[in-house]
């Protein structure tokens, strides 16, 4: 069959820097704020009218997913261990590694739509930006097949976060403590550890060292001290990140 | 920037033959039923767990959509003549002509997904095919932009759709009357024909002639009496179409 190409329309500026740490949903962090910025080419009226929509969707390039052999059956970290047809999932290993993520629409300015909700990578290429039509995309009653049952265990299983002295002095350095105390939180209850680290039944907590993830111009250092107890040690500016975040 | 290049995964089966005649949004003629077909090197697991999900996400190629050059202002049928930025409307032509639709999951039968509410025309490449996750993408509170003014201009010159004896008659003879009925009335009330065949207020109905539009395995043939009223005259079944539709 024929292949189609597409150049991204524009980046994604975002305050998650890499992978680890980077929520897995969209909408599941709400602190998050960060941009779609349009190439240089692209006449800012583009985005006119966007701004009366409360809500926009991305399609996005998984562009740090290699893909060496296409799987059709995935075993998504929600799921632990359990495999599932990709196409009954949101992971990035898919046949094409296009993403669709749902954000709150900020504001425009020139050729940047500033949005809340991201879970995106920085400099992730952005294919398309449309917007949400609740009249015939809010489906309130719609079946969620096995991301309901796993939300719901994980809803029951949640972790409880605690904050170090330590911890809390850095955060009062910093502007606008509680978005940025929340967000971590939220990130950490997602547990941004990947599969790999998390130990199973047979082999619990295999890693007890720290754990850190950047998040914006932070770094975040965490232990986690038993299945649903996390405690944040510091956080730490990042080296050489000077106003990037 | 560098390009990205897809190959589809499937293809759209669908009653909807030509582009006059197709909706124009997802959703809007519910009755519509047709199907997405993986390509044969793609293991049929690759659905599995999807039919304990209610609804899915298509993303496709408006392979019908030519683009001589990219327009970043776009004129929707429904804002009559206005223009508004491509990124604030679902428009197939955009900079790079990735559409987005919501589709009800009716079953699996190995590689072919059926689906009801389809909008795609028949061989309409499809790129990915994902969940949709109620928790995070039903907002029904979302601001609709300009769409829900349209919408609620539409609604109140909603157009009444007549039947002709004739048209009744060559209905009776076809199985599922009511469900072919009710997606001809809806097809019809969305008006099918493209922009420039409509007229406007200094050259009112230009084209007072009939008009057809195939839906699966018939050709409709309808008359417009005035701005809101239309006339089904005859319900043929369309030449050699045999049993595809």
């Amino acid at each position: 069959m024929q292949e189609f190409g597409f150049n991204p329309i524009g980046v994604v500026e975002s305050p998650y820097k890499e992978k680890f740490g980077t929520p897995r949903q969209p909408g599941l962090v709400q602190g998050a704020e960060g941009a779609v910025v349009l190439r240089p080419d692209l006449n800012a009226d583009a985005l006119e009218g966007l701004s009366e929509f409360s809500h926009a969707w991305l399609v996005f390039v998984f562009h740090k997913s290699e893909q060496s052999s296409v799987k059709t059956k995935v075993h998504p970290p929600r799921l632990v261990g359990k495999a599932i047809g990709v196409f009954a999932t949101r992971s990035p290993h898919r046949p094409n590694n296009i993403g669709l993520s749902l954000v709150k629409i900020v504001r425009v300015e020139g050729r940047r739509l500033v949005v809340q909700g991201l879970d995106l990578i920085e400099g992730t290429p952005v294919l398309d930006i449309k917007p949400y039509l609740p009249a015939v995309e809010a489906i309130a009653d719609a079946k969620s097949g096995w991301t309901g049952t796993a939300d719901a265990a994980a809803e029951e299983n949640a972790t409880v976060v605690e904050w170090t002295k330590e911890a809390l002095n850095d955060l009062d350095k910093t502007a606008a403590v509680a978005t940025l105390k929340s967000a971590i939180e939220d990130i950490i209850k997602l547990d941004p550890r990947p599969v790999a680290y998390r130990g199973n039944s047979g082999n619990p907590n295999p890693y007890t060292a720290t754990y850190g993830f950047r998040h914006g111009q932070w770094n975040v250092v965490f232990k986690r001290l038993d299945d649903n107890q996390v405690s944040v040690l510091r956080v730490e500016p990042w080296p050489n990140s000077g106003q990037d975040g």
